[in-house]
């Protein structure tokens, strides 16, 4: 167990400024009290009022995602966590984050300078840098849609993509859609890239092939479905599965724009069910992701990580949400009378 | 909500034997007191006892698998479960299950007669009655190692079997090997097929071929590495990943039986770390499940599924144990002045 002693040995200082550092005091300059924390961290100590401290809070941080309103993605997300964490008495600190707060301390001396036992972090990219500290971080901390190789310390929290896309394409296959497009969100996304082998799976297991001049990667913005769906219906797509509701909705806007009706000419599924998916026109069919149950999850794999079970993934099971933007695909053939697949 | 007389009218019988059969009276036929319950279960009808019992007992069914012992696969599961069980108040009954026992009554109604509120199954197949039956179950329910699609109450607790594979190939990869052979566990189990495409997968990412005469399925016994490891040897296999230890313990054996040393001729790696592997000749450099973990982490997975929180699926981390049954390639190189990959 590291000493006071040891850190001002590393440092060549004095106990007593070693002391300051650890307390915040405010006549070091920043830049020793960093290093003494850095040290601090380094070496395993850990103060009194950190220990205690330390079983009291824990930080939720949020960056590139909205989550102030109902509305937004990540208001239920941080929901079901405070509700099942203030149960047992912790308290949560939510911190929006960015690039420059990321480069000015690392997670680890961030988190001990504040008495957080553990972390949940939503809407990182994997470009992040505190993402790339998380490979040797000490302190647990969950990932919302991202995965880390290895550490025991930290595990990945999500929706089951597998789970999810196959309901979609089985979903469409129901309803007699043998051509099914699929739009995915961006490349280079852990997220996308499991959506894009469920989608293949999904084919398969409906013995449909999966023809590449029907499956593109967009971005999880609903513009980038203009550069897609004009293809896609020269292709003879008569459904088209999105990687998320906004995609969808692009989706939706590009085929009218391209004279076909949703869903009388063509089926749009979505991915997340955001709040405003039932007020799209139509109403979207898509994949709800629990987000309130996502949050409570993450605060359960917490838990696991304080107590030394080293998960790897939780993954949440998606739920199909049957609307109006998917239809039976023998409509198609009573107007055109078009019977051919 | 049902009551009785919803019961007693569906049946054609009197409230008082309904009541007779929900609280298990003796002067009732067991034909009767069965339909009585599986009526109670279909209509969602408890009794205040069972509401009250159902907040006290969980039940742990295991089969194909031993667990007496501390040198079993099962012990180690089973403890952790109940470590983290108990400390929350909760009586856990373990209860050894075969086939015979699955036919003569209903899982869920196995569950409601016996008040538990949830279970947790240990070493089933998918041919068991049980397990088809969890499709359609109400009771929220664990498995360890084997998975269900779609039912909410319903989710798969096992170890990372990609991070697991990965571990061995890249220790291997590391040590200079290049022809990696794999003599999986038996064919038709999830996780032998999990291991098969993580063994593609880590020999990719390692840039090496997957050759199909350096893959084989086995079963999860010792006997069946005679089957195979002459024909890897035949292929210039300088190691064998294995998807047990027992595998493992074969595979050494045969080596031997065809004049290779382990590890100074071949390299072997095995996956559990029963208490047994590090008493191999040699010691077994394996990939270890945490056993009690895994209990721990199915407890906290049926919390989950008791609040409502659908996982699918829960992953722990695997952790690579190397001891002496793996060597550097150079050994052999040395030994034989063969430097051909």
């Amino acid at each position: 167990m590291a000493t006071i002693k040891d850190i001002a040995n590393q440092l060549g200082i004095s106990t007593g400024t070693v002391s300051k550092g650890l307390n915040g005091a405010s006549d070091i300059s920043d830049e020793l009290r960093k290093q003494v924390l850095n040290t601090a961290v380094e070496l395993g100590y850990t103060t009194k009022k950190m220990k205690k401290e330390a079983h009291k809070k824990l930080c939720l941080f949020i960056e590139n995602m909205e989550y102030e309103k109902k509305k937004h993605f990540g208001y239920d997300l941080i929901l079901g966590f405070k509700q099942m964490a203030l149960k047992e008495n912790w308290a949560i600190v939510v911190v929006p984050m960015n690039a420059t707060l990321q480069l000015e301390e690392s997670y680890d001396t961030y988190m001990l300078r504040n008495g957080y036992s553990a972390g949940f972090l939503i809407g990182f990219s994997l470009q992040d840098d505190w993402i790339k500290q998380l490979e040797t971080t000490t302190v647990p901390t969950v990932l919302f849609d991202n995965y880390i190789t290895s550490n025991p310390k930290v595990c990945y929290v999500g929706t089951d993509s597998f789970e999810g896309i196959s309901l979609a394409v089985d979903h469409l296959f129901q309803l007699g859609h043998r051509k099914i497009a699929f739009l995915n969100g961006s490349p280079n996304s852990m997220v996308s890239t499991h959506r894009y082998q469920a989608f293949l799976d999904s084919m398969a297991s409906n013995k449909l092939p999966a023809r590449k001049e029907l499956i593109e990667f967009g971005y999880y913005v609903s513009d980038c479905a203009k550069y897609h769906v004009p293809a896609f219906l020269e292709e003879g797509a008569t459904a088209i599965v999105c990687g998320s509701d906004l995609i969808a909705k692009g989706v939706i806007d590009a085929c009218l724009a391209n004279g076909y009706q949703v869903p009388e000419d063509i089926s749009v599924t979505g991915f997340d069910d955001l709040p405003a998916a039932q007020h799209f026109t139509p109403p979207l069919t898509t994949i709800r992701q629990d987000r309130t149950a996502l949050g409570r999850c993450a605060y359960y794999a917490l838990i696991c990580l304080l107590n030394n079970i080293s998960i790897s993934k939780t993954l949440l099971r998606p739920i199909l949400i049957d609307r109006s933007s998917t239809a039976l695909y023998k409509n198609k053939n009573v107007e055109t009378g078009d019977t051919s697949l």
